[in-house]
This record gives C-alpha cells, structure tokens and sequence, in this order.
C-alpha cells in the first residue's frame, strides 16, 4: 500500500500535479474508499425530487450533518414556500477573501420504470451499463476499488458528487493539518432541478451570508476526455411547450383521414420550421444581442481538445447537427431543441386514429447578451408568422373553432439569462492556477453548455461565477440510469481539496 | 303504450318505411328495450382484444349461445393459431339465393386508463360523455328508454352491435312468423382489429360454408346526419413504424444541445416532408394506378348530404385538411395519416433531454387500384430520398454510425387492399331498394372511409360485398369512451330484419 501510494505520488508531481491539499487528499481517500463509497451512497439513496418537500428536508439535515461532523457550522436557510438552502461557513483569521461553494442537492424528476435499478437505491457497478457493467457487492470488492466502478443513482452526478467530494476534502485537510487560507462559505440549494425559482429571493433576504470575491458553481459535466475543464460561463435556459390542437376527440382514421386535420402532421410542420438543415434556428431575431467572444475566449476555444470524433463512436452518432463545426464551439451559440414530443400512441398502444392534440417540450439555452423572456416573445411570435392563433390557457370550443391552426403555448416562470466572467481577471487567473496544479493542465471554457441559475446569483449578491465541474461527461444526467465514475469522483475530491485551500 | 306504438308505425309509413320485418323488429324491440341492453351489456363485458386468446374463446361461446337461443344452428370454426370464426346458418328451402352476413366480435386494443368507466365494464349514460352525461341505472330507468341514451363499452359500435342487432331482429322475425327468402348465412370474425391475418387462410379452408351472392358486411357509422347510408367499398389500409435515431442515449440539453442530432426534429422534418399543405402527399407516385369513379359513383357523391360544416362544428374544428373539399369527396382518395408520435417525455415528467430516438406511426387508407406493398415501397422510397439509410430492424451501432440518419420502418403483414361493388349491379339494387324500406332514402357511398378485409373475402370465395353500417359516427370507435347512441341501435334492429328477409 505505502509503495503504491508512493508510486501515485510521484506521478502526480511528473505530470504537474504538486497542490499538497490535493495530494493528502489523493492519501486519505486512498485509505478510506470504501467508507465514502458507503457515506455517498447513504446520501444517495434519500430521493430528491424538488416537489416532494419531505423527502428534500430529509437530504437537507443529512447534508447539514455531514458538514457539522467536519467541524462546518451548518443550519438551514429556511424561506417561505421555498426548499431549505443549506448553508455553512468556515471562518478563517486574517482571510483575505471569500469563496462561496455552490452546489445543489435536488435531482431532476424522473420515470423509475426507464432506470434498470432503482434511482434510488444505489449501486456500484463495474463498468457502464452500456458495457453491460454489473452490480458488484462494495463490503466483498477488492482495494483499491477499480477506478473505473461507477455509482449508479439520481443525482450521484448532478450534484451530490461535489458535496461529498467536499466532505471527504474537509476530512482529508483536517487530517493533514492543512491551513485555510481564504474564508469559505456552503451554499447548497435544493430546487436547481425546478429552475431555481426561490434561489434569488433567498439570497436577497439573507444577503450578507451570500457574498463572496467567487462563487464556485460545482456543477456540470469535465470533458469528454476526461480533462479537467472550468467554465467561466454557463448558458441560460427557457423552456416552451407546445400544444396544437385537431378535433375535440381522437377521431378514426379511416372515417375522417384525409379530411379532418392532424396535429400530429401540423406539429411536425410547425417543429421543422424552427431550425434549418445545418442546425440554425430559424425563428427571426433570434440570435440578436449575443456579446461576442473576446481574443483570451477564442484562444481558449482553439486551445481546447476536440474529443468530437470519440464522442460520436461512443455515442453511436452517424452526423453531429452542424458538421463540422466542434462541439465546443456549438456550445457557445444558443440552441433550441425539443425535449419531448406526444401524440396519441405508438408501438403496442398504438390505433388507427386522428389524434386530437400534438404536444412538444423545447428548451432553449441562451448564452451572454440575450433575455430569455424576449426570446420566448420571439419563438411565440414565430407560431403566428405560421398562421396559428397562440394562446396560453387551454384553448376553448369558440377559439378552436374561430380558427384554422390554434397553438396553446406555456413558459414556466424559471427561465434564466447567461453569465460570462471574463478569464482575464485576476481571481481567473488565479483559480487556473491552483487547478492546474491539482489536476494538471485544464480546458478553459467561455461558456459551458449546461445551465445554472448564475444570473440570479450575479445579480443578488453582486458577486462573479465560475463552473469547477467534476463528473464523468458520460454520467447520463437528467436522464435515466445516472451515475458517476469512480475516478471522477476521486478527483473531485482532490479538485476540492485545492480549492477550499487556496 | 299501444297509442305511441300505433303513431310511430304510421310515422314511419309516412317516411316511406313500409318494410314488414323492419315493423315488426321495431314493435319487438318497444316491449323488450331493458331486455336488449341487458343482453347487449353482458355481451360487452367480455373483454375481447384479440391478442388476449382465453377473453375471445368467451366472446365466441357467447355469440354461439345468442344464435342458437334464435333456433339458428351455430358453431364456432377454429384453424390453428387463429382466433374461431362463429359461423351460423339459416337454410330457406326453394331460397334462389345465399346472403351472408359479415362483423367481428373482436375489438381494438385500448388503454383503459384513458376511460371514464372502464371499457368492459359497460354503463348507460343520459347522452355522450361530451355533453357531460351521467350513468343510469338501467334498472330504475322509465321505458321507453330516451334514444339518446348510449351505452359505453369498447366494441359497443364496433363491431358488437350488429351482432345484437342479428339476435333481436331474429327474435322479432320469429315472434312475427315472418318467413325468410334467402338463405342466411352468419360469419363473425374475431380477430378483425388484429388485421384479419387469418380470415382468408380460415376462409379457403371452409370455403363452401361462405360462399354467396353477396357478403353484407355489418360494420362502421352511418352519416354524420345520422341518415343510413350504404357502402359499395371500403378503403385498404397498411401501417408502417418508423423510428430515427439519435445518439445512443439521451444526452444533457445543455451539454449537447446544438452539437448531437434531435431525432424528434429530424422526424419532424421527416414527417413534414410526405404531404403538403392541403393534404396531398407527396410520396412519388403514391397516387398512381387509382381506379376512376363511374357516372353513377360520382352521381351518388354529388347527391349524398354534406354534414361538413355541422360536423365541423361538433369537432371544435377551425379548418378542415384540404378545404372547401367535402368529406365524402376526400374519403373516396388515399390517405396518410400520423396516428401516433413519440420521443421522450412531455409534461410533468419532461426534461432537459436530447431524446435518444423518435417514432412515428403511420396508417395509409387506400383506394381501389393501389397495391398496399407497392405504396409501404413507395414510402420507403421516399424516406430513402430525405437521406435516410432504412433498415427494418434495430440498427446496431455500425449502421447508426456509417449513416448521418437512420430510420428503422416497420409494417405489418396485414395491410390488404380496397374495394369497390359497382351500384349498378341487380344485387346492389335490390339491396337500395330494401334499405329505403326499411330505412327511408339512403346515402349511397362508393367507398367508405373506414377499412374491413373484404379484399381477402372477395379473393377467397369469389364473392362480393357491400357494407351496411348501424353504428353513429359519434361513436370513439378506435379510441376511448367506444359508445352506441341507442337510436342507432334500434335502426339498426329494423335493418337487419330487413335484411334477413329480403
């Protein structure tokens, strides 16, 4: 074992790797793999759908728990109709700045059916599912645990792996004795997965615990190679669902096909409207307003590794939306994309009838300079260039029958604009600094495609965000099947460990 | 009792319906209106989709037992792996002629949650369920039973109800002493809905117990204006599945969005692509081979009622597919008709999703001419033609990967052909003339919209066939909530007593 770790060791420093918080980390998770395996998984296995608010406050007083077992003050930030923030503080004499982490504990809401074990009964495999990875026993596996087991649960991604990476970070510093130098503050949220729809009234109401020089989103996929990356952005997030309505009742396809309209046909015509072959949306004005990408961003674009071609093998894609361009650079433009579409059945259910309604999800991601509520006005503004009345409650007899094409179109009120911190401030070039030197050279990224609720957190508090991510981009999140790699998971804990040090 | 019966009885001579039978069919049902729903109800609380063996072997034994309660000699014929034909025989000595009469027991497949009262536990409501009507009780119910009352069940129109309507009008015609003309042969299919995969293989096995000089096939609505109507054709019908593939998984939206291909857009699109605007579809030559309408055809077009705008009405409908042309006008044309869609979720269970894969399903009505393999051909073609590499089974990865788009297309085998009996055969006159007897003047149709196997009938025992619907065209047939108004069950008694005699 001390051979082995003294092997690690020196490749970690060979390859640049030299932050001594990350390398007592790499030591004491080394000795004590199994135990954080079992401590996620207790977390794990509380379910964490923002709406059911007895399951949240129990994930809630778990995660202020394991805080307080480091030494953490820990409470819950408690706001009416809300979900509790959990929130801690490490206070450190003569800091001379503060570091806010981010992370939230909330899932995205899900179908058990679709999972192939319980989202929340988690489970070590030995490899993906998609490899046919199996169940493997944690108290009969061999150590050090092969790295490439994962942990399969809702939300052992996004984003309960960074609360436990900083759990067993905060175990490793205070084992080794190492010093905080900055002062550092929790901020756990508990309805991301819900659009966040609390998170900027909690923060205004308790402003002065919020305020930071930083806020660390830990958040978010690293690279499809595997690379560490930090994001100095994120895109903004709308949704937009879609109804189209045929007759009042499904009718028989025979008796009626060829005369009664389709909606199902009509949706597919109104969806194809939306977007060229070569993937650019073409609702008008859409991509008004984006700032542009400064000289330190573009370098950092062409910088980056195009892991395109392995990702499409390993996502079995023929074609990417826009070949050639890379999917780094497809990141940094907004995207709209349909989440969902139904229409009456198909497969076994499936009968020979007109549907009566056809109905889409989309969402669209922004990215810096445009308003998510001026983009959905725009889209809306689309439906009717193609001739539907849009309305946004369930259309009555009178206004389906007043005229030919009727869409009922539905916003949430969660939307959320883009964010970019720029990489030439300072406190940019410092956070790449002492990531580099816990996990070697980093992919530095404008904008990540995924989104956070940042502008929210920008404008409360006054403060700038920057996205340190840990998980495996494989991780199926906000999916079925959700997991996270081991190695992942073990370098999160080292990522932490540099980071609530510098 | 005996006034209302003497004033209705001379109504009817007003309106032309003099026909003997169909007057004693309507005094027989007047005294036993409770006894026919209740002996109709426990028909239709057997369950009876096709797939479900044991629930069908039920129905057949019931409808044995219904002919045989008549004095008519019936027995169930069953081929391997095929669900049992009831067949029934009704020998008219000195009778020139042989008449059979065609419907089927089984009834489309359904998902029952999508019922307001379970579909085979059946209810009597004071009206349709879309003008918010109740359940009565049968029992406490004053007679005669309002005829706008309608009993909902799966397979209460279609295609159960002229099997009831068979077994009172046999009632009536015996109380009566009315003496039969023709000999009367009953064949009753119970796998229709399946497609009919068996019936032209049971068919040619037993052919001397079906052949005849007509096949009248007891299936369908009558007009929107609730008049009778009779059918000299019915369009063919075939459908196909298709589904495209994007990566292997669903991916993150925001981690992917605008990079990795949407299938549900690309079926979108796909979709789009295979009609137009009015409703003609754009498939190469998918209107090729079609057989012109006769001077007679286009004769009863023209006369026939055009119940569109009531009709559009009562659908909540602002347009109709390819306006101003008439219903009855775009039934006698092929159709192409999404009947369900699908890609990932919509609604509560939505989320932020690049779906993984998208599927459609299709029904294609034909008309007399076309060939149902050469058209599923011609569709291929087409998808061919939007780029598309088409497989007919589950693409592996290589095949995802060596095409930018792939369509898996599926149809079944039991797509068959349209037909068409010309009006202006003795026998097709002789039946008009009968039906206005019985039924006052009635709309004569060359090809209903609705699809029935006489294609493989016609082939199998050199036949030909005319249908003669009961049903209302209100109906759901093919969906949920299935009813029959209860008018259109009693007309449909006096029809078949007609029929019986002619």
């Amino acid at each position: 074992m001390r051979l082995i770790l003294t092997v690690l060791l020196c490749a970690a420093a060979l390859t640049g790797q030299t932050n001594p918080a990350a390398l007592a980390a790499r030591r004491w998770r080394m000795q004590h793999e199994k135990a954080i395996v079992t401590e996620f998984s207790s977390l794990l296995a509380i379910p964490n759908i923002a709406r059911d608010r007895a399951d949240i406050r129990r994930n809630a007083d778990a995660i202020v728990a394991m805080l307080a077992k480091r030494g953490v003050p820990a409470r819950l930030i408690q706001e009416p109709d809300a979900n509790p923030v959990v929130y801690g503080e490490i206070r450190t004499p003569g800091a001379m700045r503060t570091i806010v982490f981010y992370a939230h504990y909330d899932g995205q809401p899900l179908d058990p059916k679709e999972w192939v074990t319980p989202p929340f009964a988690p489970v070590l495999r030995d490899k993906s599912i998609e490899k046919d990875g199996r169940v493997i026993q944690l108290d009969t596996a061999s150590v050090p645990l092969d790295p490439e087991e994962r942990i399969y649960a809702r939300s052992s991604s996004d984003d309960k792996a960074p609360i436990i990476a900083i759990a067993v970070a905060l175990d490793a510093i205070n084992a080794a004795a190492i010093r905080f130098r900055s002062n550092i503050r929790f901020v756990f949220e508990g309805e991301e997965e819900a659009g966040s729809i609390n998170f900027g009234r909690i923060l205004q109401a308790h402003r002065d615990l919020f305020t930071g020089d930083v806020w660390l989103i830990c958040d978010g996929p690293v690279s499809q190679n595997r690379q560490q990356l930090i994001a100095f952005g994120a895109r903004g997030v709308e949704t937009v669902d879609i109804t189209v309505y045929g007759a009042r009742r499904e009718l028989h396809s025979g008796h009626y096909g060829n005369w009664a309209p389709n909606p199902a046909m009509m949706l597919a015509r109104l969806l194809s409207s939306m977007k060229d072959d070569n993937g650019r949306v073409l609702v008008d004005h859409f991509y008004d307003g984006i700032e542009p990408l400064s000289e330190t961003e573009k370098r950092a674009i062409a910088e980056a590794p195009a892991p395109d071609a392995d990702l499409m093998k390993e996502l079995w894609l023929g074609s990417s939306e826009a070949s050639p361009a890379r999917l780094i650079e497809r990141l940094q433009l907004p995207s709209l994309n349909i989440r969902g579409m139904a229409s009456s059945r198909v497969g076994a259910q499936a009968s020979n009838v007109i549907p009566s309604t056809a109905t889409a999800s989309l969402d669209i991601r922004l990215v810096k300079g445009m308003d998510h509520q001026a983009v959905v006005g725009r889209v809306i503004e689309h439906i009717r260039k193609q001739g539907y009345f849009v309305t946004d409650t369930e259309p009555n007899p009178e206004t389906r029958m007043a005229h030919p094409k009727v869409a009922m179109v539905r916003t949430t009120d969660f939307g959320y604009n883009a964010v970019r911190t720029s990489m030439d401030l300072p406190v940019s070039r410092e956070l790449i600094r002492v990531v580099e030197s816990a996990r070697g050279p980093v992919i530095k990224v404008p904008t990540m495609g995924g989104s956070v609720p940042l502008e929210a957190i920008e404008r409360a508090v006054g403060t700038r965000t920057i996205t340190v991510p840990i998980a495996n981009h494989d991780n199926s999140q906000h999916s079925f099947n959700e997991n996270i790699r081991l190695q992942n998971l073990w370098d999160g804990i080292e990522l932490m460990a540099a980071l609530l040090t510098m």
